[in-house]
């Protein structure tokens, strides 16, 4: 039996994200980013910020990761939308869409380390625009490897 | 060829998550949260805010779902640690774990949709206590069906 009340409270309550890093890539602008990875996979640099770089020790050349970002151009407000701006596509909501457009724009990534140089991480396929920021990085669970 | 001075600036802005609901579910303590999904599947409802519900809109039941939470009981000064508290294995970066505490306590959770009531969907496997913050919901990409 469960109650939908006693956690109410927590709804009303802000969180602060301080970015860890900064995606540095060549691209600049909105229009030039890909939709999804498989549509035109670029490289990216993942470059961490120095008070928090010990928190990258283990992660080595080959692994899988998931990179979170903070889509900072994206627009909070907007609750529905046509998918892909494709208007024969019925409104949906955006929790059921990828859209970047969401009240928290957090964007998910799964990238391989191409190399790793200092507190810097080339990626790849990575799109989102240079300057993005980067809220957390983990590794892709594996069944037989739980880290 | 990249530079990597030019996002610097990003990197000291913060950013506010807005919850857009809450988890409601049976467990209250940290002790009886299991790791990982596998280790205990538990159900749990994602009760959403009701001035964000429309954007629910298209989700249905069997769907599978990304659940990102806010691990609002974390620690997020702690950047190395013994994975699951295993003083045998060596100290590692929090980004190369999953552990809650990291500077930015995201959690990603894969659940499927079991029954959707209003702007409650109840889900598995999920694993968290009672009242964490829900930071937002995305569909799982499928290559065939990228909405």
């Amino acid at each position: 039996m469960i109650t939908f009340t006693q956690g109410q409270n927590m709804i009303e309550h802000d969180y602060t994200i301080k970015p860890i890093g900064v995606i540095c890539c060549t691209l600049t602008t909105l229009d030039a980013a890909p939709r999804q990875g498989d549509e035109g996979a670029a490289e990216a640099w993942l470059e961490i910020n120095g008070q928090v770089e010990e928190a990258l020790g283990g992660i080595t050349v080959g692994d899988e990761l998931i990179v979170l970002i903070w889509l900072h151009l994206a627009q909070r407000d907007v609750l529905q939308l046509h998918p892909r701006n494709n208007l024969d596509i019925q409104l949906t909501g955006v929790f059921a869409t990828r859209s970047p457009d969401r009240p928290n724009p957090v964007g998910l990534h799964q990238v391989s380390v191409l190399e790793i140089a200092g507190r810097r991480l080339r990626v790849a396929p990575l799109e989102a625009i240079d300057g993005t920021p980067i809220v957390d990085i983990k590794p892709v669970l594996k069944q037989v490897d739980n880290r």
